[in-house]
């Protein structure tokens, strides 16, 4: 019997994240590959408690947990999911790397800026700072999915899971209306039904606390 | 017969970022695992050419070929290589899950705030909106680090080498004196002869450039 996975989570946070906390990628990731999982929840004020830092050392979420292995990072948990299904990575060498290297890209050369200038631009500065370099990297990404419907391997794979999330964020997505293939494509991979359960489930799982601690 | 792995960088930067663009990641790499490889160029005025954008998207370096494979993003590019070398990854599933997790960390919890930080920096603003963010990370990672020696699976892994490179930004290094153990961390690592050997050899391709175009 294959002990079934554990994605951690907050118990309850606060109306603005909702839909939005990176437990979602895990949900989403095994709604899309049909892998059982439960939901475990951290206390929201207890996330900075030994327990938890052993878990995610930076005081977040998601978490991971499959038998023996416990993952932090959103991103790690994703390519660890990956190895497990292959609706979610190709199995063979070149699908494999291509998917490997969009994971990457979304992290660390979209999401690198998007979330600065997003944080930034909470605080409503005259000018963002990081403005043009979100731009550059937008129209960068824009010429690669006016030629294609997925980032890797011709199918949908763990890599456009988090473009998608990452794209969706609402400041941003309110932008993408100058980048037809990137509002598309964002729209496309949004509509999966395995992204609106994940949603559906998170939205949910937060209500269900409000409700709890009403009592 | 392997064929030799050829690592993608620019002919010729300017000054500033010598020593820094990323190709060291994985020259380094090589290095440390002994894994042979070659140097090849793209002229630096010729990053936005289709042919260079078909090998990285974003008009960056570097990319790695091996054999069939191409792959782009120093992180995934170190991952791929982590998979070839028990050097840079252990081979026991708990050790692998750990290289992951700190690697996606070092792109995504650290680089993701440390490079906007440095970005915004550069043009010496009153406040750098993204100062108390880096610090609150800076400190998690402390927190870590002053407990142990490495960040993965009690050895040096490939999760090192790209933390230590993402510390070693100059204006960064220059805030870690409040952190001892990062400090004493980035020093050791950075101690390291194929980092030496791998920092001396970009130099030297760079150096070896400027003469070229003097003639």
């Amino acid at each position: 019997m294959t002990s079934p996975l554990t994605i951690w989570t907050y118990d309850w946070v606060p109306q603005g994240p909702r839909g939005h906390v990176r437990d979602i990628r895990l949900r989403w990731a095994c709604e899309e590959s049909g892998l059982p999982y439960t939901i475990r929840s951290v206390r929201f004020e207890d996330r900075t408690s030994p327990e938890h830092l052993a878990r995610q050392p930076f005081a977040q979420v998601p978490a991971l947990q499959d038998g023996e292995i416990t993952l932090f990072e959103s991103g790690a948990c994703l390519l660890h999911l990956a190895e497990t299904s292959e609706i979610l990575m190709p199995r063979d060498p070149k699908g494999r790397s291509e998917t490997l290297e969009w994971v990457i890209s979304a992290l660390n050369s979209i999401e690198m800026v998007s979330v600065p200038w997003w944080f930034i631009g909470l605080s409503k500065p005259p000018e963002n700072p990081l403005e043009g370099w979100l731009q550059s990297r937008l129209a960068r990404l824009e010429a690669v999915l006016s030629r294609r419907q997925y980032l890797a391997a011709d199918r949908f794979t763990v890599a456009d899971l988090l473009m998608a999330d990452i794209l969706r964020v609402k400041t941003l997505r309110a932008a993408l209306g100058d980048y037809p293939a990137l509002e598309a494509y964002t729209n496309r991979i949004l509509d999966r039904p395995a992204f609106r359960k994940a949603h559906q489930d998170q939205l949910d799982h937060f209500a269900a606390a409000d409700a709890a601690r009403a009592k």
